[in-house]
């Protein structure tokens, strides 16, 4: 496997339901914030504006298996991968561990558009900008 | 006290925590949703397009006061009334109540802006249009 | 295909991003809604108290392919179907349409448990009530 | 005034909305995380199980005023001073700054209560073991 980005989350209050437990679509926003940390991590970020209006990402496709349950106050520690780094698209690939247990595994994958004020999101290739400094996290 | 607007909201189970009820932000984000309600009752948004951008309406200030508990799957009644009508901000009152006991009163003053794209939002005076079809929730 | 269950939900503000679009894990919360809307219209819960503690359906897994964007304001129709009715556990299957076009399908997959004070939840066999009243629902 | 606790949030991306800043419930949720890490501080949680239950602390009142926007990405530092130590309740007073300059201010107060499965939650006075732990930040 690929050299993993890491980062953590610690669950808050917010993030847990009247089970007692975390909410299952707190780990898929905890992937989105991981993914949004490695790209600041390289000097990135998810929302780029330049002459031309902004390049951003919206998700295609996201899923999520949870394994086991996590608690208020747990830090979940969030290992990101990229799993396929297409022409116009890429996937992360997200695993959640709590001292050393895996209790979750995910994916997103986020296609690269141009937005211009007015008009809807436009798909384009990822700037080699993107791709250069996504290689490293790229699976075997 | 003037004709209030009615509307309502079911707990959701997103909306629990893990003291097995209402997380007490769940009552700020019902409140926003019961303003946008009477808006869309009266045929405004939150959010009006024109040709020189948006007319949006950011929040200045905005409390609640918590008086009992509401649990998963209770159906919240939410009234609302205009608390004041100013020249460039509006008061909204908001009460919450399930089967007629009072759970929670709250208010949002939400500030009449312009937005244009790659500028900061501009205060300015409520359009006619708004304050005529807001009046008649206004508190004596 | 079986007859689907169907229910709605308004893009709020608070469901939108910088991005001018609904944000991802709306539709994830979106789906869980709707699954406990199905469940409320056969007299069922996601919570039923009983003399043993309290059966839930902590989710296993859940996934979601997004097609097209909705935004602040727009009626999502979701319509619900059982994909799987297993022993354990529950596959629901939904799609979200918005004046008849397909925005995004999806997947949760639940499994009964119990739950008593101070011990973790236990998987169990789906109580009859639940299966007889969820098999209409059944994908063919 | 009293030595201030200091935390920090970044602005996520689920944080933002169509408007392009921070939704305002954010500021709201960000207080009581910020409460929960003072706590966390010096010891405590905001929900202490002991034999007779769980002690935990529901919210009565919170408020906040928004002086100036912040947008994803931006990180806040987060002052948090005891503003008032009750015999039942405590008053947290948030500061939020970015770069210096005041963000927003609020405040929330919590009600001592014990948790017992199946009952409603009780007020109860406040342990000396928090009363003396927070002592510190209690402003003058």
């Amino acid at each position: 496997m690929a050299t993993a980005f890491v980062t953590s989350r610690r669950v808050e209050f917010s993030d847990t339901d009247a089970a007692g437990i975390i909410h299952f679509v707190a780990f898929f926003r905890m992937m989105e914030q991981a993914e949004h940390d490695l790209l600041r991590s390289v000097g990135l970020s998810v929302m780029m504006p330049d002459a031309d209006g902004t390049i951003s990402w919206p998700r295609v496709t996201s899923k999520c298996e949870f394994l086991a349950a996590a608690r208020f106050e747990d830090v979940l520690q969030i290992e990101v991968r990229v799993a396929r780094l297409g022409e116009r698209s890429i996937t992360y690939a997200h695993q959640f561990l709590r001292d050393g247990q895996l209790l979750a595994t995910g994916e997103i994958t986020a296609v690269c558009c141009r937005f211009r004020a007015g008009s809807p999101p436009e798909s384009m290739p990822i700037p080699a900008l993107f791709a250069d400094k996504l290689r490293p996290f790229l699976a075997a």
